[in-house]
Parts: structure tokens; sequence; C-alpha cells
């Protein structure tokens, strides 16, 4: 018995999904990821997207498994594999159909965020000039997703339909990857009043080591004082990692990310906030040395004990306050 | 305990689904029913369907239960309730995408006709003039419905492409609604070979009460003599019910049957076939009294004891060869 292998879980990461990314998860000793079956995909794609997972865990079940439960990623972890979280990055799936949220929780989909970047039929995006909060579907839909044990997922949702949403929530709610504004002013991360929000509702953030949303070249030492800043902010049971790690992409796949099938262009509400460039052509992003790929993890486990964390606080900020969200808002 | 209540398998209907036919079902004491949920429908239609579906089960849960195994069918025997068993009566919402199967079977599909009426990706329906049997795609799909505990149903396919299915399937299959063509010589029903490599490859035929496929005004005990001589020429063990009843569909919804989006008027080889004129238009068919709505089914019960077969022969044609049959295909 290995008392002091720490339970990890990364709240997002999205790859071009192979067995030697798998072997990546393995190597950082990852035991659960939500990972993004759809981001812009309509139902009939992102059901393509999930019979590709049913393909990967029949293929590589040596290696990963399927988290319908929490007690799968405790499974997993005992059997030193990855559970893997189906998450999708938007509602499009859905569609216009409340009575999809209970067709993809029944296939698996245990997470889902609301909206990603811009304006949809359930709220506002964090790119969207104006935020309108909150639409008569999508207060509808929080009430479907409580109900068949879906997590509500803010990362890429603006303020103000984030703030409706943990009103109108039954259950504690997730930003799964994103990081304060007081680490790096973006429009994707999130205010202090966001995050005390978040944490009055027994909610939890997973904090990124995507340079985008934190800082190029940036040490571990820096991303483990981000973490202890969001504590002090938010409170040991919020903060979690969701790295929003992401490998293999091609550059018009990254593209199709930002620009959807909406755009012919960079959106000019990510040029005009400097997300991105207005030239921007995809270009791979340049991870930090300590975290090149997710077997980089426990680079972050050692980073937080040397920071003074406790092992409990370790476990807590590693995958326990993930576990416990979960617990509390996937049906079982 | 009521020694003598059979149990009794409908292996086909398609209503209007309301509570008032699921009181239909109680009435007729039907343990369970194999329903439609696509005909001509793509995979998001028929999540819209199975959508439907989930809500009845909720709201109608007094009446009605969803039937994953064989054992929700003798659970709702005992309960006096109804056991829905969601079928397609065509490949239709698999679109062109293998995976799709599992996703069906995990959202509680269990039967799947390769074809209705026409040519499909799969292979060709039964009004077809030429059945070219069952495609490369067609092959594949029976391996994997036979992989997903999806029971094969071939009632509308031409009996070309049924031959190379029942060759091809590792588990016996189905006729779920159809008659034999010495009772009525329709395109529809079935040849003594196709029924007797049916019996011999472990299948069941599921007799149908529907004029078009019987006769108009026949008696119960007209209906009693056909499955007479269809245990005669298959063995009492591969001959049920499937009544293909029909309730509640407008003129419209009737005609989208038998046109789908394929044509804008009935198709030339039903009118040359005789099954229909080319001036109908979606009128309602006459039921015969004793079988006016599904409620009617005890009468053949009735029928089949007066008719002299013995207890245990009734059961097997009421419902314990479907029961067999699901058991040997079904995933549990």
């Amino acid at each position: 018995m290995e008392t002091d292998r720490v339970l990890i879980v990364d709240g997002a990461e999205h790859h071009v999904w192979n067995r030697e990314v798998f072997e990546m998860l393995r190597a950082g000793d990852i035991s659960a990821v939500t990972v993004t079956c759809a981001i812009w995909e309509n139902a009939r794609e992102a059901l393509e997207d999930l019979g590709h997972w049913n393909r990967r865990f029949e293929e590589q079940s040596d290696l990963i498994l399927k988290a319908n439960t929490v007690e799968d990623i405790r499974s997993a972890h005992e059997q030193k594999k990855t559970a893997i979280i189906l998450g999708f990055q938007n509602t499009s799936p859905i569609e216009d159909n409340i009575d999809f949220v209970g067709i993809f929780a029944a296939l698996g989909v245990r997470v889902m965020q609301l909206t990603y970047n811009n304006q949809n039929l359930v709220g506002s995006g964090c790119y969207e000039p104006h935020d309108g909060g909150l639409t008569t579907f999508g207060r509808d839909l929080i009430k479907e997703m409580n109900q068949h044990g879906v997590l509500v997922d803010m990362s890429h949702t603006g303020e103000r339909t984030s703030m409706d949403t943990i009103e109108v929530s039954s259950k504690p709610v997730a930003i799964t990857h994103a990081n304060p504004k007081f680490i790096k002013n973006t429009q994707r991360n999130k205010s202090d009043d966001m995050l005390r929000a978040l944490a009055d509702s027994a909610g939890v953030l997973g904090l990124a080591v995507y340079p985008h949303l934190f800082a190029y070249d940036a040490t571990v030492e820096q991303f483990c004082e981000m973490v202890a800043r969001t504590v002090d902010l938010m409170g040991i049971e919020h903060v979690g990692i969701g790295s929003d790690h992401h490998l293999g992409f091609s550059a018009d796949e990254k593209k199709f990310w930002v620009q959807g099938r909406f755009s012919r262009s960079v959106p000019s509400f990510m040029t005009s906030q400097g997300f991105l460039s207005s030239d921007w052509d995809g270009e791979d992003v340049e991870w930090a040395s300590w975290i090149e790929t997710p077997a980089g993890m426990p680079n972050i486990v050692r980073g937080l004990k040397e920071h003074g964390f406790s092992p409990q606080e370790v476990e807590a900020i590693m995958g326990g306050n993930w576990l416990r969200l979960f617990e509390e808002t996937f049906a079982n």
C-alpha cells in the first residue's frame, strides 16, 4: 500500500486521444480526467465522438475506463488506470431539445459547459461584448442537468450568465478550467466576485496551466503560488486542477475551436481583448518544461508540498475537492 | 396467484402513445410490447423519440416500464404493468455510423429492423423490385447488433436480404410482424422457404392481425387457424404474436410511413403489388371486432385454447417464444 500516492483528478484536458496520450496520463498517475466530447458539435456529431470513446474503452481497457460514478474513479486509482469523465465544453449537442440532457447523461456524459466563448441558446460566453445572463431555456436546462446528475461547468461562460447559474442550480457547479483574473486579466479568467460566489455555493475551480490563461515560461513555483493565493480567496475546499492541457491538434483544428462554423477569421471579440492576435493561425502553444505533457502533473504535487501545503491540503487540491463535488452532482 | 394468467408479448405495435393506449395494453394484460421509435427517422430524430419515451416512463410509471432485460418483462408481468421494448423499424437512425448501434443499445433500443420496405444502406426492403441482399455495411451492422444485444428484425426486409441475414447473424433473428404468404400473398408476407429458414435458425415469427397482411372481417377462429398452420410449418417454438396494431395516426402520418421523404406519392412498387391503391390517401384501417384495440389480445388466448392448443402451447405462442428469443439476444 502506497499511502503517499495522491489521487489526481484533472478537471479538463483535450487531446487528440491515442494510446501515447493515455500512457502520458498514466506516467502522470492521473486517476481521472474530464475530456471534451464537443465544442461546437451538434447532437449527431457528439454521438460520433461518444462512439469513438466506446471504442477506446474497449481497445485500451488496460489504461483507461469510463467514469460513470465516483466509485469508478476510485477503482481506476486502485488499478492505476485513468477514469475518463465524458464532458461537453458547450451545450451545442443538446441543440434545442431539453430531453437530450437525459439522453446524453444516459450515455455517460457527466459534465456540460453551458456556453463556449460566445452566445448560444442557453446564455452568454465569456467573449461576448454583452452578457444577457441565462436564457429561459438555460434556466430549464440547468434544472434538467441537476436532475440527471450532470455537473454544470462555467469555464468559458460570461460572468452574468455564471452568476445566474449559481443562483438557479440546486447543486454546486464548477469552473473546470480557468484562472483568477488577478493572475492574468483576460476575459476567460474569473473575477474575485465570481470566485467568491463559486466558493460560497460549494463549487470548485480547476486552475489551468494553459499559458494563455496563466503566463509563459512560468515555473511550477509560480503555479503553486497562484494555487495558494486562490486558496486564500476561495478556501481550501474549492480549489482543484483543470490543466486545460491539449496536445496533437492541427492548426485547422485549433482554429475551429476559436472560429467554430460561425466566423471566417478570429472573432473580433477575441482580438480586441488581446487573447489572440488577428493574424493568429492556430500555432501551437509552448507548455512550460515541468508540464510539457500531462505526465508532469506530479511536479505540481511536489510543488504544493514544497510550498508548505499539508498532505491533506495537497490531496484536496489534487483531486479530493473534485471527488467531493462529483459525489454531490453525478447521478449514482 | 393466478396460475392461468398467460404472459403476453406483442412483437409489434405502433400507436400515438398516450395514457389511453397504455390503459388499453393493461386491459389486454399485455406484459411486453415492442414499439417503433423510428421508421424513416435519422439519429437526431430517433433521439427525440427516445426522449419522449423517457418522459412517458417517468410520467406513466404506474402503467409502463422500460424493458432493458427479460427480467424487466417478467417483473412487469408480476406488477401488471406493460414493459416497453424500444425498437426501430429501420436502421435509418444508425445513418452511416456503425458506432451508433452501441450508442442506441446503451439508450435501451433492443430491436432493430434492417430495412423498411425499400433499399437502404444495409439491404433491400420487401417492396424493392430488386433485392441485392445484405450490403457490406449490412454485414458488419448485424455483427455489431449481435455484439450489443440488439435483436435483428426482418419484418419489412426483402427475402434475399433476409436469407443473408440468417446466414450472417451469430444470434437467432426475428420477423416481429408479418404473416405467411400462404395466408395472403403480398410482398410483405413471407414465403414458406423464408419461414423454414427462420425456424431452422431458432428465430421467431410474430403473426399479425393487421388486415392488409391477413384478411378483412376475419374472425378470431380464422386467426387461430393461421397460427395452427404456421405452427405446422415452423414448429411450436417459432411462432408468436406481432399484431402490428396501430391507432391514432393522422392520414399524413400514415402517408409518411409509406412515402417517407423519398416520394411525393404512394411508391409504384406498392401499387403494382396491390398492397395499396394509387389513390390511397392515408385512410384508417378497419380492425376486426375482436381486436379493435390491443385490449382484445385475450380473445386470441381464448381462441387458441378453443382451437385445441395445450396450455403450454398457448403460453409459448402468446409470449414464451419471444422471451426465449429475447434471452438469447438481448444484452443482459
